[in-house]
């Protein structure tokens, strides 16, 4: 049983934090919340999902899985105000998800949760640096590299956050010292990303004022931000590439 | 002889109601004003176009028929501004539009009428339902059934106007009653549309407050409404689509 | 030796003047300042661009050339925000010009100048009318004459100053008389140009408030006007196309 109530742009930003990484997801749903865990198709990049009972006006769930196809929800939800409230309710037994939003009934048909990729185990890591900054800042920093390569160094010297993009002919550098930042954890640590992944992560990352980078040395970069007023939380883990100097 | 003024923005709008179904057009133009009726080229659809004098700001005319380029006609209103007028001339032995818009004289060549398709017959059809709503409304029950198909369905039922639309394995359906119509002239009809030409004829339909629907049971849809401040009238004719369960 | 600061929508406007044209340039650098003579790769269209010392914050240079590629340029600059500084410095050993922009460090690779085509002679032509405009209103009629042909004709007759495109059966023509215009100093002129070059030299120059035209008898056109708010001159020099009747 799964019956809930939210707004539409807390669902329409919830879903976006998945659809950068996959086109079909697993929600496990339960009296707790919902949680997802998904794992790109290349294998490079996790995301763990949780969305408390808090963020939605009313939310009634048993243990449940359901397994939907995101660009659908996207499409429908596209044409919804951003004010709208969706309502959402599990048909058991015609294995239909029933939306209703703006005055519309939708009948969307459940994908089978075996059909979709189980998830993954999300590895424990001894992470030693920490950066807090605001999301639109790496934004910016993700759009300067992209200009110049196809991958994008980030790291810690000192006391300051540093990213570096180097293409065949140019460079660019960002550093970021403490006063420019949130707040950081330093520890001498980098490690090289995919320009690919990062601009897709950072879409719905630099929608919060508040994210945290944790980094080591050609480590996975852990990014966390919270969403729905608070009410869930998004973490992102991206797999590093090799530095090839 | 035929000799006009007129604002931009009415003779963009009302170009509009005709581009969406053709691409070429009689213009049948008399003392009365000036008609237009035409049948899209796979018969389709059909647009009944009629402008009064007092859509202009001056009106001569004889009796006499022009035959437009409508995309070149719309090409030069591209560069005019909304409050901009636009004056006509016929010049009747070059068989050539003058055209003075924003300072720009234009010359555009008139197409041989008995080059483009006769206009059809329309047919006098009994439909015993009638709904009269926003454009705005019909508008995004079209957007939202795109999402889902590329046909729809639009009946009424007991007091209330319905759509729905059906894909492979999503469904959508909108219901309006009474109170979110303008009107309803109730009878139990139902029949299906393309969206194709939904999503076309919408297009105009939807900048006008109030248009009327009138179905009936596998039976074309007539969609009306006023253009060029009550000044002229558009009546779409859309022929249904066979339901095929 | 180069070392200068300047505001970054000057030194992105200042880049356009160029890169409509040419897609890399040898900047002669001077203590008086920064000049390009360039001219496109089919030899049509010649651009002499002028900034002088005034158009920088600081400005510190003894004389040298640099080969910039323009659209590396401007991607770096498309991601400064429009009151950012931009810093440069030419690091003569290593041929890399060092940028700095909102907190960003560009090293950039100069190309060698001897590998872009050499500086054009710039021909002295006698043109007899010359006409001061708003930029916005040739930008008008240069889009107006889009829609019809792709060359237009630029003339003047009387004290009018007029352009006219004639396409296959369409004709446009706008008049300017003396009281429409800034200035003019008439002479009995024609030239045709392809629209092609004049819709690029547009772009930057319908900024401008005030562009002089300078026309003859099938002769090419000049087109000046100021750029960095007085501290840098551009000026275009389009050879005509012949007239087929």
């Amino acid at each position: 049983m799964f019956k809930a109530t939210i707004d539409a742009y807390l669902l329409k930003d919830s879903i976006e934090t998945l659809s950068v990484l996959v086109d079909e997801a697993r929600f496990r749903i339960s009296p707790e919340g919902v949680i997802v865990r998904a794992v790109d198709p290349a294998n490079v990049a996790m995301v763990s999902f949780d969305l408390t009972p808090e963020a939605f006006d009313d939310f009634e769930a048993n243990d449940c899985e359901l397994g939907l196809d995101l660009s659908r929800i996207n499409d429908i939800l596209g044409v919804a105000d951003r004010d709208d409230k969706v309502q959402m309710e599990l048909d058991e037994e015609s294995k239909k998800l029933k939306i209703q939003i703006g005055g519309f009934s939708y009948t969307v048909s459940l994908l089978d949760p075996s059909t979709i990729r189980a998830e993954p185990r999300i590895p424990q890591l001894e992470l030693p640096a920490e950066i807090v900054l605001n999301g639109k800042d790496l934004q910016k920093a993700v759009k300067a590299a992209e200009k110049i390569s196809d991958h994008m160094l980030l790291g810690v010297e000192g006391e300051s956050f540093f990213m570096e993009a180097e293409g065949d002919t140019d460079r660019v550098k960002l550093t970021m010292t403490r006063d420019q930042l949130i707040d950081i954890k330093p520890s001498e640590v980098r490690s090289l990303f995919s320009l690919d992944y990062l601009s897709d992560i950072i879409k719905p990352a630099s929608k919060s004022n508040e994210i945290s980078l944790h980094l080591g040395n050609d480590f996975p970069i852990k990014i966390n931000f919270s969403i729905a007023n608070g009410n869930g939380s998004i973490g992102y883990l991206l797999a590093p590439r090799i530095e090839s100097d």
